[in-house]
Order: C-alpha cells, then structure tokens, then sequence
C-alpha cells in the first residue's frame, strides 16, 4: 500500500510550497516552476567545476534525473523532453544535484560521456566567450574566445538536424 | 563624434542578432532578453568555482555590470535594479564574465566582499542543500544539508526588509 503523505502527489515526488521558512529551511524538495511549468538548471563539470550549460526542466524532466542520475532537460527549442546525450551519446551523468533558498534553480554537477562537450556548438562549454569589461561605452562589447578549439564537428554528430539556437 | 557602428544603439551597447552563425561564432554581444526583458546569470566563486546564485539581468542590470565590473541584478521580487552587496556589503567583483552560445545566459565568475556570502538566508551558497538521487519514488524527495552553518544572522543584515522567496 502507497503511504500517506500529506505533502506528496501520486503523480510526483515533490512536497507542496506552503511556507517560506518550509521552502528555504525544509528537508523535502518543493521546486518551483515559472509560467511556462520550467525551472532553469546549472550544470557543472563535477570535477573542474566550470560551468557547462544552463538548461530547462519541466516536472517531468526533473523527476527522471533525479529517478535515474542521469540529466534529462526539457527543450525549448524542440519542446520536447530531451534526454541529454541521446544522439551524441555526452550523456551527463550526476554527481550531485543541488536546489537554491527557494526552491527556484537546479544546480547539476555532472561527469559527462565521451569526450566530456556539453555544447551543441561542439565547443566544451557553451559559455566558450568571454565578454570584455570595461570597454568603450559607444561599441557594441566585445568577446573573446576562452575556448580555442571544438572538441567535434557538429555537422558529424547531429547531421542535418535543425540548429537549436533561435534569434 | 560617436563613430557609426550598423549593429549598436545609441542606449545600449549590444550587437542586434542577425544571425545563428554570428550569434554562435560571432565576436559581438548581442544578447538575447526572454519575454520580460530579462537574462539568467550564474554567478559562481572565481576561486572555489562552486555556483554562489541565479539571478536575473535586465539590459539595465547587464550593462552596468559590463561597465563597472560589480554585478548587478534585476530583482523579481522587489521589481528594480539591484546593485547586489548594497545593503549587506556582500558586493561582487565580477573576474570574468561570459556570454553562452545562443547569448540567453551569462555566467559571472565572481569574488566576493566581507564574508563572502550570497545568499539571503545566511548561507555562502543560494544552492546550501543537496537532493537526494533515486530516492523512494512514493515519497516527496530529502533534502540534506550541504553548508551545515549560516555565515550570518539575516535579521542582522536585512533588518525588517521583506523576504524575497515568494511561494
């Protein structure tokens, strides 16, 4: 027999948001989704720590990374649910999984498969830019490459499939 | 006399995005804001590298923090530019900024002043508990505890001030 759970759903695993102390000092995860039913994640490499991606999770998306420690995102650009590494075979696996004061952002730390990418551009990072301080008010800011080389070409890993980027 | 650049305003300094090639590979920050003028911004520590907070830039916010290398915010909850450390000293040194492939999200690497500290609760990092991974899929998901104390009293520092965490 299911237990009783006054906070918990039988379709999810997440407690109902019913106080500020509860959200920001409690033991039970009560995440919370914005208009559109996403909550953003932060995905960092594990072991270097630099930032690798910043992704979206729907209910659904959220519920399987934690069931199965492995990072599911929801994509905007596709809507669907996407399973990170399906086609490229970068499948993030997590180390740990972090939730902030009030239960609003993910934070992922992964090792990721195969040659460690995590960007579509085929660079390690998608924050691969740096953007220049400081500079000259009346120009548009500048970026410099932080990283110099793509770890594969796109064109081998997706094929013809439509770039998610979107003006 | 302001010299004539095709792709910047006279308010702002970003590049418009023509596009997918120049966004991913271009050498401009054109940025892209969602549907409320807004662009998610990690902010990491620049020694430790662990994720401090996700706050939200307006062009605003975005510019500011180019100009005078302290992040700035936009708040949601009080709905004005937030010039974070303001109140509570806690000001942040932006080292490195970088702009992510499709430009919709900006990573902030960061020192912080005083004790260091993000987070409104007290704690150094917003992301203080950890969700626990393949738990009892029937029960709402555990939290533990991975900062086990505050670095300070938010009474101390905010006074009477509102709690931003809204439920």
């Amino acid at each position: 027999m299911r237990p009783e759970h006054a906070d918990s759903t039988a379709s999810e695993p997440f407690a109902a948001r019913r106080t500020v102390e509860q959200v920001e000092e409690g033991l039970a995860l009560a995440p919370k989704f914005d208009v559109d039913g996403l909550i953003p994640c932060v995905t960092t490499d594990a072991d270097i720590g630099d930032v690798l991606m910043l992704g979206y999770m729907n209910r659904d998306a959220l519920q399987r990374t934690i069931a199965t420690g492995e990072a599911h995102y929801w994509s905007r650009s596709r809507q669907c649910l996407w399973r990170k590494g399906t086609t490229s075979g970068l499948v993030q696996k997590v180390v740990e999984m972090r939730i902030d004061d009030d239960q609003d952002a993910v934070w992922l730390r992964v090792r990721v498969a195969g040659s460690g990418a995590s960007c579509h551009v085929g660079y390690r990072s998608c924050f691969y830019r740096s953007v220049e301080l400081r500079g000259p008010p009346e120009e548009p800011t500048r970026l410099v490459f932080a990283e110099t080389r793509r770890t594969f070409d796109p064109k081998d890993v997706y094929g013809d499939a439509p770039n998610p980027t979107q003006l």
